[in-house]
């Protein structure tokens, strides 16, 4: 593990504990300090904090900003798992589940003004950019909740519309997380873009990454079940290139196996047919190429190679999970 | 109908409906457009235009702002429906209903984050102020609905605790509504305050008018069901009142009514011990000192009567309801 980076995670896990919310209506406000005691890698706001020190910046001035993007990505956890009816998160207790589902909605929308209130604790020079970018970025990504939502039953999705679902849901966070990091170091607009769409490259590289490693990861290192998408008939990367290539005897298999229920030999039949389209080299293709767009972004800046070094390590770390 | 406030009402109208909401995802942003057009009074946005012009502000720096917290407030509707398992809304179904739960608690989200963009959109000199005072009071909204929820279940319930209920979930919005309007128009921080505690003070007495109007009120002009907070236990501040008061007989009666079933005669038994502990009287009592305390804020300004007088006449409007 990157060493700077750890550093980081760790202040922010210690300020994060530091927030202070209110004990009452504690039906309102254990929620909320339940969600965000149930850890994870805090990678946004490490983003914020390593964008605004790359340019710079006052460690201590960016830290609301890092906080209140770690707190508004619990709150579009929390919404999203009610819509999901997911029972567990990080193998404990949803919300929704150990509390109730109005609990859940009420203490997620106390979660986005909390989060609002950090983002506005920013320093006044840089205020009003990083909370108008923060509020389009929040809106994208409710945008981009819905066209999941949408796609789940729709009969027909373009890759191109998958690839915006993805970089709406996702990816604008972490591109937001580092431009707002940026901005607070008083980088330049255009600066700025470029860390964003830095971002915005990387996180949808990383989630075509997630398609890919459903598939064809180690089931010991990826940390969920293999094959979960394809038995869920997921509309991934790879499903819908696969739908998009498949002609003759390849198509027919396909829709075959779509039509029958989860089993072993579902996965591996949609494995061979994905084999047969050559569609996992399609997903990696697809990867690298965004991965590269976004390191093309970071050569832009006016900055050295050491400078930007963290950034590209953190890029390749995310990048190197086993596929 | 007071020809200020109708002309006010008739602009909000115009420029909520020129919010430009993206045409997709439709099932995102439908839902917005359909609970916008719903209508309503607009009383918000219209005391943020009263204050403003009382202060002698400029009326189209103010319309965002305005604008902004009548789209919140229509988020806080949304979710409340959702938790009030509300079927109707204004005799037209509730976007839970129409849609689904999902779709109502996305499209909240979104609205909620619109609200914030507006409020982003005053001039900057006022910008900070207005915004912290919208999502303090944003947090507090969220706080009088989870007090709100856990008072239906609560077995007792002080009279003060229903108090600051009422207080959070609905009058701190009046409150920060005139607030923000006079901070836009670039009144004192003391002056803002006293808008400030005028609403806030109006808020609690108009709604201690609806308690009082459920009971007493008349069928034809309320518009609700007379006795229905009754029919449904409802901890109102006259049941509360009645529940402090009670001793001996009166006691007894009313404990045995609220187990009772819903019916005439327990409306009638129930208005019975309300008679008797002279619980009407109690509440007008409280509703009129509110009633003065918000004037009060009002005379401590450094205005003339003829600047106050719109803000007066509104107050009176709405204190006349049939009672």
């Amino acid at each position: 593990m990157n060493t700077t980076v750890e550093q980081l995670r760790r202040e922010v896990e210690l300020q994060l504990n530091r927030i202070g919310f209110s004990e009452t209506p504690a039906r309102l406000y254990d929620p909320v300090r339940y969600m965000l005691a149930l850890g994870g890698k805090r990678m946004r706001p490490v983003l914020v904090l390593l964008a605004n020190r790359m340019f710079g910046g006052n460690e201590q001035q960016a830290m609301p900003a890092a906080l209140a993007v770690e707190v508004f990505h619990n709150f579009t956890l929390l919404h999203d798992d009610i819509m999901d009816k997911a029972p567990l998160r990080r193998g404990q207790a949803t919300v929704h589940e150990k509390w109730n589902p109005d609990i859940a909605i009420l203490s997620g929308d106390a979660m986005f003004v909390k989060s609002c209130q950090l983002m506005m604790a920013s320093p006044s020079a840089a205020m009003p950019a990083v909370m108008n970018l923060f509020l389009q970025t929040a809106l994208e990504v409710c945008e981009g909740q819905q066209l999941d939502m949408d796609f789940e039953h729709s009969a027909e999705v373009r890759i191109e519309e998958y690839l915006d679902m993805i970089r709406l849901k996702t990816a604008v966070l972490l591109g937001a997380s580092l431009g707002i990091g940026a901005a607070l170091a008083g980088a330049s607009a255009e600066a700025t873009g470029h860390v964003y769409d830095f971002g915005v490259n990387l996180g949808v590289a990383f989630q075509l990454q997630d398609d890919i490693l459903d598939v064809y990861g180690d089931a010991d290192k990826f940390g969920k079940q293999v094959g979960g998408d394809i038995l869920a008939n997921k509309k991934t990367f790879l499903l819908l290139t696969a739908l998009e290539k498949a002609e003759g005897t390849l198509r027919d298999q396909l829709l075959y196996w779509l039509q029958e229920p989860a089993s072993d030999e579902k996965v591996q039949g949609v494995k061979a047919v994905y084999a047969g389209l050559k569609v996992r080299e399609a997903a990696l293709t697809k990867m690298e190429s965004l991965y590269q767009a976004a390191l093309d972004h970071l050569e832009a800046l006016p900055l050295s190679a050491e400078q930007t070094q963290p950034l590209r390590e953190l890029a390749a770390m995310l990048m190197a999970r086993e596929n």
